[in-house]
């Protein structure tokens, strides 16, 4: 019999950058034990509908007890703990496929949102309690990063006791370089973060989460 | 018989603030006529359920064709035009009536999330075309805002025809004299906004939006 | 006999805007008369030297009481009242005329650095007192403002009794709509800001600037 | 004969932070040899004045080849080579002796400002070449870490042949916690960043910066 999975996504580089952080998280994680549980990682191409295709599979294939998808969020300073998923495709610049979707639903026949299941305020208080910047974010944006979250809770939504989340990250150091004043995460920490995200996410399968207020004004 | 109705509200001011520009705005435009509709102005308590109220009872004695809700959203630079009410309220700070709910449901049955049935990315084009700041939103956050936008446009799901949605608009200059560094907007520009705001729903009434990607990268 | 002269200087666009924000004001004050001193405004070429050499001319032509020179700071949010002019041209764009010098003096035998000779901390003051968004600044940057503000104080060292100083301005609302997410000022706040400007220059002549702390933390 | 000397210096936590990078980097570099030099740390206290009085202290103890001042600049998500420093001390809040000096010169026999002599543009392309986000600052404030920059250069302006700037650095992410939206930067990078900046400026003893454009708009 097999180890129980946590399922860890990123996604390939998108937008002419040569890395993203995402996928260097997920990479690190591959095959690392938590307590009973083993990390399978995925990595996603930045396209509308194949990267969907991909998750399915994995989803399929692993049938997960926790899955936390990660995506890049550059410009922003700390991890993102996403809370909701809308029903919306809305893309500013061209997936790596080149589509370009504006305001299409990702799921003609689906709810206007999903919640995260993951324990958003338990993982952003375990974080800063080890020292690591995180905030619950409202949005996850209306691209990929988004329809793979959306299309993500949907797939869960069947499965019941299946933990799923997404977790925005930012820029690595190395990415901003030439771009003078945006912020930037060391990937040691990134990685830190997100290992440390899914073991809260475990202490609290079946818990309910943290009831605290952690907020920013917008 | 009467002319038929845009009901525009604004908030009364908070933490800790004299003014708000929402209020501001609304009652600038209370009483003016647009074609054949007259604009009508209430000013909501900023304080969750109560606020609420008071918009039933608006909506309820005033049959509005349109209905803009207006907060203020301080640190933001543009008017912001919100996509998506989400059904959860996530206080940061005491309302005014000093409740604080931490992730609870606006209504407990209600589905996870409402979109505007403004023309969102038409009120953008026709403000950015007049040289005006404006972008969409994702996130109307988790306070008594994106409350009263969930309410609303949880009341008017059942009114066909009702165009509804909410509009954030940023700091007034006199706001900010003491938060060096914050944008702002002038109360002119702001309420020449909500004006041609209104007047772009109006002109596509039963007229599908513009499809036009038009975002920001997060 | 004529009236002591006011000289109020802006620049002409540069960097592909089809608007100087610094011009408009300088041209909406053109001619008139405070106390008992009358406005005169020049437009200056956003070009190294070139700049210079106009408002030396303008300098010896109307031999003023106090020169403000204005210019545009995109991202800024409010009047930025400039402290000090530093000894170094350092373009990250080419200006006006094609030249784009790095690490060069303004003046080769001049020294490191002059201060403004304006009220700075009384300017900021009452632009506040009067709902105006105003910071004093401690950088000018190294762009052809802070060599026209360098060249300024060098010109003025040998003129007593002449209060000069720099003074940078947002962009204007209408600049900033296809920039999503900047902040910007209306042009009738920022014109209604520099004649207050003026007016407090005025009555600070030969008064020392008031000593209040009104800072940012950076 | 002992060896050459590289002088490095942080400063005491500040303003209710338990942390301070500035002195974790110095006291992490503490005497490590880098070719013929030994780095000396020493740790300022917060204080106008005192600090100068420490600093010049170990300048005439240690004799250095080569000085590197650093301090903590909240807010930025980079390491921040500073330019110029400026004869001015306003103090937006008191210093931890309780002083709070508003448009006090440093020296009052000074001059407006003296330039690094750092070769800023190498270490800010050295640094970005190896993955390390820095740029250029042309203000280091107007508390106590410019008045250290400015009492720094005034002490070495009698001593050719040393080296002697200013480097700002971010928060550590233990600080940004409970700064939900701040940008911080591991302490493992700020070292590795340090580290190399004294390396660059040791292999530009003697020769010309490097002339490029860096900037950024502001």
């Amino acid at each position: 019999m097999t180890a129980p999975t946590i399922l860890l996504t990123g996604f390939e580089p998108f937008a002419g950058d040569a890395l993203n952080p995402s996928a260097a998280i997920a990479l690190a994680l591959d095959g690392t034990q938590m307590g009973a549980y083993r990390v399978q990682a995925r990595i996603l191409p930045c396209a509308f509908g194949a990267a969907l295709h991909v998750l399915q599979q994995a989803l399929d294939s692993t049938a997960p007890a926790l899955v936390i998808c990660l995506g890049q969020a550059g410009g922003r300073s700390e991890i993102s703990v996403e809370r909701v998923a809308i029903n919306v495709d809305d893309a500013r610049i061209p997936d790596n496929a080149g589509a370009q979707p504006v305001d299409e639903p990702v799921l003609a026949s689906g709810p206007a949102a999903y919640f995260s299941s993951l324990p958003i305020k338990a993982v952003v208080a375990g974080l800063r309690d080890a020292g690591l910047p995180a905030s619950v974010s409202q949005t996850a944006g209306t691209f990929v990063c988004n329809h793979v979250f959306y299309g993500l809770m949907h797939a869960c939504a069947g499965r019941p006791g299946v933990q799923a989340g997404f977790i925005h990250v930012p820029w690595l150091p190395e990415q901003v370089v030439h771009r003078p004043g945006q912020p930037s995460m060391a990937l040691a920490l990134q990685v830190q973060a997100i290992q440390r995200a899914l073991a809260i996410c475990l202490e609290f399968r079946g818990v309910a989460d943290l009831r605290q207020t952690q907020g920013r004004l917008d």
